[in-house]
């Protein structure tokens, strides 16, 4: 009921300036954060710098360094960035080369909660209430109180880092079933301390990581919160939540943005991802005990949604008619027409996430000529590639050469020996 | 057969207005009755009185408060407004405040027979022939010829003290398997008196009912019939008996419009709200013993109907061609095309539900900018909120407010706190 | 490969009048043959004739009097008509009444065959081969030579008669796995004399039939040659085999329209009527045993398929690619829109038939407005019908009239009668 | 990433000539290889003549003639074309016959592996691993390195009596899991020497194909690939490895255009042919012992795909925007409309199958019309023609006459028989 007719009447140019809190961005379009795989030891490495460059050198606003952890147990992933002051150097380095292309740069920063890989981390999985992990094939660890205060501390850390580091924005991951959006599913959370029970307790930390990041950073750097509004299964987190928990994180005044995600990296992960559901090559590359857990619960856990474009629109527009703080669309945005759709619905701005991975040139190629479309089919087989560096598999890794000539290199060779053969029988 | 080609040319303006029995709208748009749960008592609250005038203010030519029961036997629900001399000066305040605000109140009366609540009423529901009633887990009471002449009479009562407490319009209940409803289907009525058999017979009570009401108010308020045209079960009450009836109270001239309606409070309540069936929130919020019936006859009771706009169009447009009575057209009333849609086909008025529970100040925007469209998701998450005060659950409740501070109420404290964890550790 | 791409530009307007053979039809609209079930002892009855003049006063070019038999054990209902000359005078009155609307008439003249019905007719069903009929309950008898050169006879004997009689065209019935088509249909014909086997015996006594009828009645009147191409079970006569018989029909100059049909009335009878099929309304009102084969064989029998506009297009299409005979489209024509396709596609004419049933002043209506859509849904419920006076169910019967008053006849005796009732409690 | 948006501003007319590597087509349609099953002792007939006289007649710009072997256990059929001396004199009337209507003209080229026939062969089917063929219900023979040398040296072979044979083009079949596409399938290739692994080897078979062919016939003529992008089963070759080896075929200069097809003759034949399945036909008209195979493995061999105009199109477009190859565009060209899509989106020419079986004149009809649509209905009952000629079903054989009179040859003696019939009665 807030929004303003009138605004309607001034449907912006997604390829024009806008302000995201204190920075300006080139244009409206994000490159969504895609989980790259193409950290080491934690630290920044050369092909994650390029990744980055290619995205920012392909015309978006900015790009999003996806998912760095605040601390060792919330990682995902063995050689996950960690925030510490020995990433700083490599973050530098990785923020100044994208600044050279003219875009800006966000790093996404979170705690995995019972999304944490034990084994990599060496420790459990923290969680709201104790649960066993099918794909983990594990116990978590229920988070004490004190763990939850480290861990918020963690969050003003950590973007401390990355303002130095020279980030222009941080995303706190509050989707997923990462460790905020976990306490905020009544399925997760049985909790019955101020941490759990009403929503007001559910979302309590949730609040309290961007109030400490708000706190840490100031309006340096810009501050968005990807917020799910949708768990994906029943009993989960739900738009009507959802709701009310975008309208406090707007009266906290600690957050410039809200993009709006959906699913469960522990529950229903291609609730997100809609579109084919890689199975059969999810249980080809992942690690164990992963594989096995994947085998276990198999196509119960890989559902697959049909893909359309802007598919997470009508629920984003949910909570777009209830807080006037700019938001960033997610979510099939595949061409010029679903953009402008966004603009005109009052979204500020537009992340894409698969479709620059297939063309990381899209944005500019949108910009000479409106009616490119993305070449994205959703195989989501990119899924697939998170251990080895995330990559669209329809785009060929450079270095693709025609295959060695057979041992008799030459043609030539190749008819004598076939003559001989013949010659033979 | 009736329809004249020759009308179909001076379509009106939704939003001009439009004279309903003696009563004149301001608007061709009606807030429908969806039951608000919110008297207490079988009184008005102000609470109650808050819903219709912001309803009211919020653009509809009439609002309509649903279902108030003629008989303490004919409730769905304890608190249920029952038509009595006490309930009179809350109704006054209610249609005063309504009335203060430019639009028109309707009352929806009638008897809910079968899909009345014995727990809650302390007596068996009404119905045609005795049957085992899943939901509540008891048997029915067949309605005596003695029964039904005083229910009729109910009517004629209610419809007198509506009048008195300023209504414009009484909207009698005759859908839903209510009890008029539940006679005419030839699946629940089994009786081989002058009630049962025949259409004729079968129809009776419902003729009976809107001939005494208009003989209680005569002119002085409008009369709308609210009709079944489809029960939404096998052997049920159907379109072709429906176009008769709807002849006959045509004939009747007891009626000044006709709103149909479908599906069965008893057997399928979903038949009516297409969209997503509320499976898990059902069986959360239910009292018993409807939440163990419920538990009992699960999905095969709650069956979910794909959505579209305008879905009740197809049926009504039926009946549309057989009287010239106006009619109101129920269903899927989004936007504006609809309601345009609805006028070119002949409806006089159309009633909007969730759409306004969604955004009260819907009519308003559509007035302001023709191109809004409602928020409304069809999620039906509505339903499952009638006994504690019917809201759509995507606009949060106000006083939704940030949660307090955690414990350590200040962040500052929360740091320190983490610190001296750390510094423990 | 015979089409004529120049024909394309000269799409005549379905409204004008056309030749079909020796008659002009004041426009390209027909009434397609629904069996009426209104004839008394095989003779026309006064409501025959009015069924037939309120289609011919609602505008239609010519109407078809449904499936009058050449032979008693070729009925399909015991009061069918049936070509002899106690018929005439009730069919001269017929042709009549349909000329002073100005509307041509036809007669559609066939053999039952298999679909025969042995109990009313007191004489097994014939096929050309013997099989159980599950319907029927009964093994039909198998044709001999004999029977057909007699039955071939009774065609011209019928056509002749219904050129006496004033009818402007017969319609050969070729289609639904009738005589001729049960000859057609590999899977029902496994003869091995000159009527079975290749598709030129199979198609021998539809060839001889439309012959006879040609040789009977000259160019007095029309001849069209309804024909099935598909008859809609694995195995059956299908599109490929139907456009050389559709050829040969062409070749053999007895015929001067062909409209094409598909289904069974024997092994799928759904396959033409697209829409809902009434399974609980047919076992509700068919006579036995019928209705004993229908509780059998349930909805293995009546299948249902999604409707269309113009359903049958794509296939009559193939056929209109091979003859040059001007061609009656038939299959879910309802609005102006598909007229005009089938008219652009190079059909001559279209033909109505539910859509008629619901409106039978639906084409006059077309022509004032072009807008004008039918309100046919599609229920079939008018195929339950057939037995006692076809007629959509959505059509109240004329006579419809609101229900006498109850015993205590006036409203007021009511009202007292109740409040007696309350004075007792 | 190599689209080049100004490249959208020329889209050529597909009516206008165009280079095929040396040889200019007058349009950009083709006649898509169909298997004929009309060469005899695997020498051409007239009957092959007539049919590529036909297409060439009917506008295209080159017609193909499907599958020649390039060794005797590479055929699929016992009479299929071998490329050997004795079958020249017949090729080079054929070419003659084709370039006297105008157009060019293919021949595909290659050999079975595992689909080949091993019963009409009197050879077990050549492989990459063995595997039972559930099928043929026989075992394939693993090729060795010999074999390998051997039929890539036939490769050459061919393309050399191809163009000697007055052939304008070869079609190297890298499709269908057919040799080559067997080596690249990882399903169906376990082998690990230099033929199998990694996709390098994977590939190797393919690409020494093409190479052995441009070595042998340089630029005497075109030389085209076909490649499969999607066996159609999971673990099968996929677009991600199809765009690899593209490019590889690009930078082998040994290609002068590429055409994409999908599926397998072995596991996944329907996947190709988008529409209905026609299991009961292939059961009939299967030779030994495929016959028994089919009905064995049933409907989980033919499975039933979606047609849609352009249904390779999507896929097609991925490897599109990875190589500058000019590529020819398969699977649903139905119309003009989809033409023009293929030519905007940077496809060459556009090749037509089953659509030219339906119409051969279908092309000239588009260019005198260009709302000319093909009436191809995707029934797929060609493909169970391929032992006795390919053809569409629809398309009736010349020489289609009507039955012979029957015995009482004349009409009126049929009536004379009847009235004997009659009286002896």
């Amino acid at each position: 009921m807030t929004q303003d007719p009138q605004a309607r009447h001034e449907v912006p140019d997604v390829f024009t300036p806008a302000k995201l809190g204190p920075v300006t961005l080139r244009n409206r379009t994000i490159k969504a954060a895609t989980y790259e795989g193409m950290s080491h030891k934690s630290l920044v490495t050369d092909r994650l710098i390029d990744f980055h460059v290619q995205h920012a050198a392909g015309g978006v606003g900015m790009t999003t360094v996806a998912y760095c952890a605040v601390a060792p147990e919330g990682r995902t992933d063995r050689h996950q960035i960690l925030w510490r002051p020995e990433a700083l150097p490599g973050l530098r380095k990785l923020t100044g080369a994208v600044h050279a292309e003219g875009a800006a740069i966000s790093a996404q920063i979170g705690h995995a909660g019972p999304v944490g890989n034990p084994k990599a981390n060496g420790a459990p999985a923290l969680s709201p209430s104790r649960h066993f992990h099918k794909t983990t094939l594990s116990f978590t660890k229920v988070a004490t109180r004190d763990d939850l205060a480290r861990i918020v501390k963690n969050h003003g850390d950590a973007a401390t880092m990355a303002a130095e580091a020279g980030f222009d924005a941080v995303e706190v991951h509050l989707g997923h079933n990462y460790l905020a959006s976990s306490f905020l599913s009544p399925k997760l959370n049985h909790r019955d301390d101020e941490y759990g029970g009403s929503l007001e307790n559910r979302a309590r930390l949730a609040l309290e990581m961007v109030r400490e990041v708000r706190r840490a950073v100031g309006d340096r750097i810009a501050i968005i919160a990807k917020l799910n509004m949708d768990d994906g299964y029943p009993g989960g987190f739900w738009l009507d939540e959802a709701i009310v928990v975008a309208q406090w994180l707007e009266q906290s005044e600690a957050v410039d943005a809200l993009e709006m995600t959906a699913g469960s990296s522990l529950l229903n992960p291609m609730y997100l991802f809609k579109g084919d559901a890689p199975l059969h090559e999810f249980a080809g590359v992942m690690p164990e005990p992963l594989k096995t857990g994947i085998k276990l619960i198999g196509s119960r856990f890989l559902h697959s949604y049909p893909y359309r474009d802007g598919y997470l629109l009508e629920d984003a527009k949910q909570i777009r008619s209830h807080v006037k703080l700019p938001m960033i669309l997610l979510g099939g945005i595949t061409d010029r027409q679903i953009m402008d759709t966004a603009m005109a619905e009052g979204f500020e701005f537009v992340a894409l996430g698969r479709a620059l991975l297939r063309e990381p040139d899209l944005i500019n190629r949108m910009q000479a000529d409106a009616r490119t479309r993305s070449l994205c089919n959703h195989n989501n087989k990119c899924m697939t590639k998170i251990y080895g560096g995330t990559r669209c598999v329809l785009v060929p890794q450079p270095g693709a050469r025609p295959p060695a000539q057979p041992p008799s290199a030459d043609a030539t060779q190749v008819v004598e020996a076939a003559e001989r053969l013949e010659a033979r029988a």
